[in-house]
């Protein structure tokens, strides 16, 4: 095996295939990436793999030599990151394992281990790809990654559930205390054909964290590439690929979680509220995170105040569009700011019905995210 | 107490002084800021203690009412921090220890304890002031700290030794692995006063760093005041103030570690030499950091070589101008990454005598830096 290519080129892909490689590997080849260079193509492709999560990149070098390698993840890295921004050369030598990696500074040679031990990417089975548009994407992701659970005993619920009916991919995730949805409307046209229809799946929210990094550095205007069998889901991204995993288990039936009709509607200034809310989270993280909301309909004026005994107390107004009557409600701070902060809107709409039962933020933009949030209950 | 000032003002004062109150104080006053509001000087004092150093800081505010409280110093700077950048005002309530925080946005009720608890910061008794240039103590300080020991029980190595003799003064510190000396030649002749002579006093590094930051932060170009005692100094620049407690116990008497004279000496690009020794460190950290410098006269080259057994190896191999007979001398290296970093020349003399015998680095440029650095032991 034998290639040249440019340092920043390496080690932007391997930044990338890196994150993926587990720290405490189950197996010692598991820590390394597997790279694979071919001479007909031109081209070295990384691997990384945790044994659920695995990442595959592609990139254009001048490959002398074929062959296969697999080579620690960090070790490597961290030299490749140091090294001057110029071409460097990557050649095993005779025993096979063993690389060196020779730039203007001088040479490195970094002990890998066989690919034969490395484990294959899972494939999945044959089947038409859906083609989704990298914009719904990374809009879906952004609406309802913050809201999975990070409690890894609650299974389904560390995922985001994949609908798509139609024209229209939903993304949804809960982690029982709150839920956010999001629809994600084709205007091309491009997941109107009748594969998109039928996806019904929950990928691991750490996946979705790695795919929305790769599509917030993805340049192309090509759709991704969704292949999907019972177990496994495959994003294609052209030269890089993520494949995971799916969650096993029934995704709770959210939609009945919905309410239908709301009592009270008030309209918001999103990033004043957010400023407002940062504010009064500050005394609330003495007091559980818990904040009132206070409507005063006659007024127009939405107060939010906290009270930490022992601590300190805190009060806002804002000016608002209030239709309904007064009422007082009281959140977890932190589950409004994780919503808010996922809106890239201007104004939010909140509506609720009443001091016990779901509220519903919403951005008043572009992308349809329906944000429910359980209201805490509190004395007098 | 009533006082109006800008939130950005108190929010830099803030992050200052908070700096130096501790998470988990031993009583609960001491994890507050003492609040000295003067109606005379229309001024505000902020104070923080951990009972071994102390930092005042004073700046100018509109004061319609004197008085003095201490706030908890997280949550008060959390709360200011979030708020809007303009004109916002404090004032105690009826009690006297509750303060509130009145801003466009809203308020803020903040709970404080009596200043009649807070200790006095320690006085240093009566005494000519020293003066120092600022820029002098800076090249002492960031010559000299990054050489002390991190570790506690090593008691008189966690400081920086202050030596004075005429019109130089010099700063030491020693973890027991290696040496810095910062000889500071003041040029103005504003240390050339008799005072200056006599300063022999370890000052903890903690302190030192915080000192570090001020100065950095300094728009002054007065010099700094210090006032010492037999257990404490006193560092005045000015609207801040730096106290601390010295540290107790003879300082090693370090002078006699450095070689009189040198059988070898090494200049090289300092930049080019860290570069180099970063990546080297890559496979040095597989191996308790230890690189060998080997020294070849006729070629006037200095290689830079790591052999980490099972994990790879590593050679570089930089030009230098080289005086004496070829060697191999061993190092840590992070010891001469630290140093190195703490130069700011373009190029760096190294001069050894033998391969267990200590090295010292020069920077060669401004700051007058002796770095000594005892060589590992090698094999064959």
């Amino acid at each position: 095996m034998k290639f040249a290519c440019s340092q920043s080129e390496l080690n932007n892909q391997l930044s990338s295939v890196s994150r993926v490689v587990p720290t405490r590997p189950s197996r010692p080849v598991l820590g390394n990436i597997l790279v694979k260079v071919d001479a007909d193509s031109q081209s070295v492709t990384l691997i990384g793999f945790d044994e659920v999560l695995g990442i595959e990149s592609r990139f254009d070098a001048q490959v002398d030599e074929s062959g296969v390698v697999t080579l620690p993840a960090k070790l490597w890295s961290d030299i490749v990151s140091r090294l001057p921004n110029e071409d460097i050369t990557l050649e095993t030598n005779e025993g096979g394992t063993t690389v060196t990696i020779t730039s203007s500074s001088g040479h490195y040679e970094v002990r890998g281990l066989s690919a034969e031990d490395y484990p294959a990417l899972p494939t999945v089975e044959a089947r038409d790809a859906i083609a989704l548009p990298a914009e719904a994407l990374l809009d879906g992701l952004k609406g309802s990654l913050f809201a999975t659970s990070s409690d890894e005993t609650k299974q389904v619920l560390t995922g985001v559930h994949l609908l798509s009916e139609r024209d229209t991919l939903e993304f949804a995730a809960t982690d029982g205390h709150r839920l956010a949805v999001v629809q994600t409307l084709d205007e091309s046209g491009a997941t109107r054909s009748t594969e998109v229809t039928g996806m019904n799946v929950t990928v691991p929210a750490k996946a979705l964290r790695e795919l929305e990094r790769m599509i917030q550095a993805y340049t192309s205007n090509q759709p991704v590439l969704v292949r999907l069998d019972e177990i496994q889901v495959l994003f294609d991204l052209g030269p890089q690929k993520l494949t995971t995993r799916l969650l096993e288990g029934q995704y709770p039936n959210y939609r009945q979680l919905l309410p239908k009709q709301f009592a009270r509607q008030i309209t918001l200034d999103r990033r004043v509220l957010m400023a407002s809310l940062e504010r009064i989270a500050v005394l609330a993280s003495q007091k559980n995170d818990i904040i009132k909301i206070s409507l005063n309909s006659a007024s127009q004026v939405v107060s939010l105040s906290v009270e930490a005994q022992e601590v300190g107390s805190g009060r806002e107004d804002l000016p608002a569009q209030i239709s309904g009557d007064d009422l007082d409600i009281a959140f977890n701070v932190r589950y409004l700011l994780d919503g808010l902060k996922a809106f890239d809107s201007n104004e939010v709409q909140m509506q609720c019905n009443a001091a016990t039962s779901p509220a519903v933020l919403t951005p008043l933009g572009e992308t349809k995210i329906t944000y429910l949030v359980m209201p805490v209950q509190i004395r007098g």
